[in-house]
């Protein structure tokens, strides 16, 4: 037998595994992923040591994620948003100048065709929730506005649901939009305060955030996608800082950066101005974005 | 808002993923195998920067690997032994006195009511393959044989299937069976020469295992449970040293001291006192137990 043939056991029990793929015929990148989850998952089992009976447990939970996951439901895209993987990957792939308005996890409600609206219309289709009045402007990082850029908006009702998710019940798009920014950067709608809600809790992953003392609601938001010509778009949120999850949101979609204010006006000629029938909430959201 | 809240960053991912367990409430041994869990994940994540591609390029494969599991095929489990996991948990759950015989993997072909048969007897049922002799002897580590020692021997056959997988072509039981040490700690049995075999491929770990060029083949081996009253039972294989697969081993189940000699008798008295009808392979596997 060759000299070089490594045996498997616990000492150089990566190795062993590693030196089992032929680098001459294995895709680089393949070969370099496989070879660093290879060491990372076998530090992991040397620190923890599991039992056979913890191994078939994990063997066990991997199973039921797979089963619970459908066209329709993603299991393992929630293990890996509550372990905070989604968001790592996120922030690694969205590394920006600094100045630039930090990204977060785009969420599985995104739809693609929202409808153009003009300054100062309201998202809201059916009039339920407390209104609340949204503007800002868009800047590149020296605070130059940016004319035109275009803002892609949805957020979740006040009782927590996207209209994708209440389909019959809300009115379609209700509370999507798309709004372009004027000579001076700035753009405004009504909409109303969303609510915080909670992931899917049924399956494995629900089980074990309950297993950890975790509780499975992401705090309440308004998404965003900013993107102008010449610009590098960003994929975002806006927190509302009162919200009884901001400091734990079950996906880790929080940023200090994305959150803003949300302030009551009850001035009657400000109410009269902006056209809403009584006290309303108000949130400033400002975009900063980095050259393409 | 309290001053210890951790938001996510990529620089404190870990941190922001860990600290939200809340440890009073969550068993101990779950809080530390998560802990450990999150931080070499999040380390995997970091070196290797997947791009969102890659990402969801992961969460398909393990989505596949679960919806291949059923109550027949636990494709997890493949994954695991592929990874060289499932060697590394048994191989830390069996750390012994130096001396005794090394363990490797049960495999899933084992059944507990095999039957018991006399020294000499042929454990091939359907006479097909090359005649092999087993024969050695169980010891303490000290060298004293263990008289009463009780050895489950199960192996494929000269095709590399387990009689299980060939219901209705092999018979029942075939190359199986218990034997017990004499009072010199000896035993022996007549069987035929295992051939390697593939772990099932069709599934995404065989496309995994393709991917870096590895093949899906064990070498060829003969397994066994050896026990004796007041010692640790071990759970074991012995390899044939000229088997082309045995460097290679899918499983990662060889260990270098489980290689054992095969050599061929061509002697007649040799023939005639064991019974054969021609030449035939001899191995010789001792064993040595360590007390319980």
């Amino acid at each position: 037998m060759a000299n070089d043939i490594v045996y498997f056991s616990e000492e150089q029990s990566e190795d062993a595994v590693i030196s089992r793929m032929d680098r001459s015929k294995v895709d680089p990148r393949l070969y370099s992923v496989m070879g660093s989850l290879i060491k990372h998952l076998h530090a992991f089992i040397k620190e923890v040591e599991p039992t056979n009976d913890e191994w078939m447990a994990g063997v066990k939970f991997l199973t039921r994620t797979g089963h619970m996951s459908t066209d329709w439901r993603q299991e393992f895209i929630l293990l890996s948003d509550t372990l905070g993987v989604s968001m790592l990957v996120e922030t690694i792939n969205n590394r920006k100048p600094s100045g630039a308005t930090e990204t977060t996890v785009l969420g599985p409600f995104y739809i693609s065709d929202a409808p153009r609206y003009p300054h100062g219309a309201n998202i809201c289709l059916d009039g339920k929730g407390e209104p609340l009045l949204v503007r800002g402007r868009v800047t590149d990082i020296d605070g130059r506005p940016i004319k035109g850029a275009l803002l892609d908006v949805w957020q979740a009702n006040d009782e927590g649901f996207y209209d994708v998710q209440q389909k019959g019940t809300q009115p379609d798009m209700n509370l999507r939009g798309i709004f372009e920014t004027g000579a001076d950067g700035s753009y405004w709608f009504k909409s109303v305060k969303p609510r915080f809600y909670p992931i899917p809790d049924d399956g494995p992953v629900g089980q074990l955030l309950a297993a950890l003392a975790r509780h499975p609601f992401r705090p309440a938001h308004i998404h965003f996608i900013v993107g102008a010509d010449g610009f590098r778009p960003i994929t975002t949120h806006v927190f509302d800082p009162d919200d009884p999850y901001l400091a734990t949101d079950a996906v880790f979609g929080v940023k200090e950066s994305l959150i803003v204010e949300f302030h009551k006006v009850d001035d009657p000629a400000e109410i009269a101005r902006v056209g809403f029938d009584g006290p309303y909430w108000e949130t400033v959201c400002d975009f900063v974005l980095a050259k393409a």
